[in-house]
């Protein structure tokens, strides 16, 4: 067999059959390879940064590595952002780039570049593989290196001929799954200590601390030491709803996010950075610890975190029954004009049992947590790197990794744009995505920013680089246009109405809500 | 002033007024300043792939760059398949991305990454200004650098602080304009001395030797001399039309490569790249050039390419009147069927005088090239780098840079997909834009490449991927919710038609034909 089918045969071994493509011509055999190892699912992306941010989101759901496939370094670079984001969320994915023939190198064909410079900034792992013989045990590695713990992005640069030439070795099989390492008992001891002390202390929890075990076990630990629980601004995948203890993230703006933690004393991480302004502002901090506040870690990333809480509980003499999930409870269907509120709540009226929530709906999508605290248990992924074109993408790989539970994607309008050829995707696959855009026809985010950065700001100039009514865009049109149903709302009743019937039925629809 | 204003003052004063952006927080003073200096005109793009490739169309027309305006990391990854490009047709281009304040990247916040190393990739020159009293004198240099010639991306990476901060300087003034240098006498009298040798000899013209006055100085040393007249595969901009001698370009084929080149015994490059495939094929050559065939070099890029081919025809005794300009000729109105070959014929007979030819219409526009080959003078802007999602973008930078003259876009269904925000700044800013799409549903050039690979190919999983038909994309409908006016056609007389009245209104207009 050749270098591609081997590869594709190792990937499908280690659990990797989906593949998030936008090939070439060097990925030619590859793709070809796909009718010999059929086990392997080839999803067809219009653009590369839907790719990788369909990657990032199937590995947020599924726990395992997609693999995508992009065409040398002008493919790699329209992927770069959702790579980026996928690098802060601590995604395993397998990242594929086609190359050049090895031997084409040294020409500088048209194509050529340098791969390894622009991969290097997402990839926590890359390798090239110059040998046919090589790539079913790179791919191996890379696999192993992707899932971590942490996970990562690792990049596999396969040239042409290692692809196209006969593997002498033919598939290899996956190496063991590596497992989070334990916490060290004397530094549960530290922050129990720290936790006792009766100062003010808090939990900041981030990444895999987020789910039902680490909250349930942190929950314990607040409700017998009084700490308070604080979730990361921007989580990978939150579990939420009835039933769950909930976390209060830390606001993205650094004066809310400073009166969270005033008054804290001990400042406990679990895999969790320590909390710094999202941006820099004129004569404003960008650490944001309170003075005379102590940091702690209790778990580092690719540490066992929901384990090391667990044993803090115990350590705290927190009873097995001492946390405190959140009680079942909806908002009332909402009725009348539309706004963020009544957004929020139709969201929370209707969200079902089992829900995925891409969350990229920034400022218009402000209640919608907190209208959704108390719906069925579901999922709250996020933009995590602050690369803006992510919602549509992720909502993707959150809907292939879990085709059985219906993916809510809340989109702002100024981001959807960046990565819109995603619903071409969603309607090709069939993919149960119910996709509701937030238009209020303006990059307001940025209007908020230019008076935080203390510009002298709001002269017309400025104002129209931050404004999208001239033309405004129609989403509706846009959605038609790559397959997708779409209906735009006018009120709350209809946008209840329209929710509800993108959740029962099968396949995507777009809810265009303008705000 | 603050460093972004002293910025503006000093791109504007080098004469680069033009701005193509998609800001973020961290270039909010950036585009606060945009009032304080209303020379420079902010064009907003939804998306940073719009907005390089804007700049590399602005710059291929303008002779000068345009600034792009980036955000991060993330913001440079998404510009770059369009830098790629840009850097393959060394267009000048004053590539800005904003970055966190100087004091806040040690902190990671999440939108930090290692911008040196994607901008690594693209860029002829670099530099990161960590003062906001170097901002202009930084300035002033990348817009020299850009400049060259040759031409490059310069890229300037400019800290929000740097932006913010009082510069004590001001403006700088722009640095005197490079200019071509001059070939070497002994160089040229080498070259003539291998064209008189009555070998077969051809010229492989390309970069800055494809405008009228290098094109009649080789024509005149063809008639003088026999050699044959070759044009680079993927020119950056080539003049053309009745009364400008024609160039063949050199296929993208490699087969059909070497068989123009076949038999030539002196291959004379001027400011072009000695010629080898595009890919690398199994059991097929890389380098094109013949066995037995010499190379020489008359120009460099960044040398005067014309001045040495007048000195050349002088050296071979050409006449003053010796070339073979193009002759006035168009087909005539076709009627019927839509087909490549009617597409081309609809083109030839109605482009007008002085047009901008944006060309990424890949397998579907074959036959255009040579059916416009007798039309009015007009430009012909090519995919310098195999990035594809130029054609757009493209067309909005070479209509902001040339306001007066028609903008045709051919476009591939494939390729406008990558970059497809473009439509909306061609409706924002007005710009006379007539975009053809040509709407063959397939990724038919890689359908072609997946048999020339070698690959066993044809399986349905295979197929599957490189084709667009479930669902079908309308681009009517895409236009619209970009508020650009579209229409789809069924003939080729309703395609003339449709071609006139997009050379004749003003404001862009989209047409969309299946094929």
């Amino acid at each position: 067999m050749n270098g591609a089918r081997a590869l594709l045969s190792t990937l499908v071994d280690a659990g990797v059959d989906v593949c998030f493509a936008n090939p070439g011509t060097s990925e030619m055999h590859f793709v070809a390879a796909l009718d010999d190892v059929p086990a392997m699912r080839g999803v067809l992306c219009l653009f590369e940064g839907v790719a990788t941010g369909a990657a990032d989101g199937y590995g947020r759901v599924a726990g395992h590595p997609a693999a995508t496939l992009l065409h040398l370094g002008p493919g790699l670079g329209n992927g770069l952002a959702n790579l980026h984001n996928a690098r802060r969320a601590r995604t395993p994915v397998v990242n594929i780039v086609g190359d050049h023939a090895t031997y084409h190198g040294r020409y500088d064909a048209p194509l050529q570049s340098d791969i390894a410079s622009i991969a290097g900034a997402v990839s926590g792992w890359y390798r090239s593989t110059t040998r046919a013989d090589d790539v079913a045990a790179d791919a191996a590695a890379c696999v192993a290196a992707a899932l971590g713990p942490p996970g990562c992005v690792a990049t596999l640069v396969l040239p042409a001929d290692s692809s196209w030439s006969e593997s002498a070795t033919g598939p290899c099989p996956p190496r063991p799954r590596g497992r989070p390492s334990v916490v060290p008992a004397d530094t549960v001891d530290e922050v129990a200590k720290a936790l006792r002390s009766g100062e003010r202390a808090a939990l900041l929890m981030g990444g895999s601390s987020l789910r039902a075990d680490g909250l349930h076990a942190a929950s314990r630990v607040a409700g017998a030491t009084g700490a308070a629980l604080l979730g990361e601004t921007f989580p990978a995948n939150l579990e939420r709803g009835a039933g769950i203890p909930a976390v209060e993230r830390l606001a993205y703006l650094a004066e809310m996010a400073q009166a969270q933690l005033d008054g804290v004393r001990h400042l406990v991480l679990v895999d969790a950075k320590s909390p710094v302004s999202f941006f820099a502002y004129p004569d404003k901090a960008s650490d944001l610890v309170p003075a005379g506040c102590t940091v702690h870690t209790l778990a580092r990333p690719g540490e066992d975190a929901a384990g090391a809480l667990e044993t803090l509980a115990e350590a705290v003499g927190a009873p097995a029954d001492g946390g405190s999930p959140a009680p079942s409870e909806r908002p009332r269907r909402p009725s009348g004009p539309l706004s963020a509120e009544s957004l929020a709540a139709a969201v929370g009226a209707t969200l079902p049992e089992g829900a995925i929530v891409v969350d990229e709906g920034n400022t218009s999508g402000l209640f919608v947590p907190g209208a959704t605290a108390g719906a069925p248990r579901h999922d709250w992924l996020t933009l995590t790197g602050g690369a803006i074109g992510i919602g549509l993408p992720m909502s993707t790989g959150a809907a292939v990794a879990a085709p059985e539970r219906p993916v809510l994607c809340l989109q702002a309008d100024g981001s959807a744009m960046y990565t819109l050829q995603a619903l071409w995707t969603h309607a090709r696959e069939g993919l149960n995505v119910t996709t509701v855009v937030l238009s209020n026809r303006s990059y307001a985010i940025l209007n908020m920013e230019l008076q935080r950065v203390g510009a002298d700001a709001g002269g017309p100039m400025a104002r129209r680089l931050l404004d999208l009514t001239d033309p405004e865009l129609d989403f509706c049109d846009l959605a038609r246009g790559m397959g997708v149903p779409a209906r735009r709302v006018e009120n709350a009743e209809d946008l209840v109405t329209a929710l509800e019937e993108g959740f029962a039925e099968p396949g995507p629809a777009l809810i265009e809500v303008p705000l």
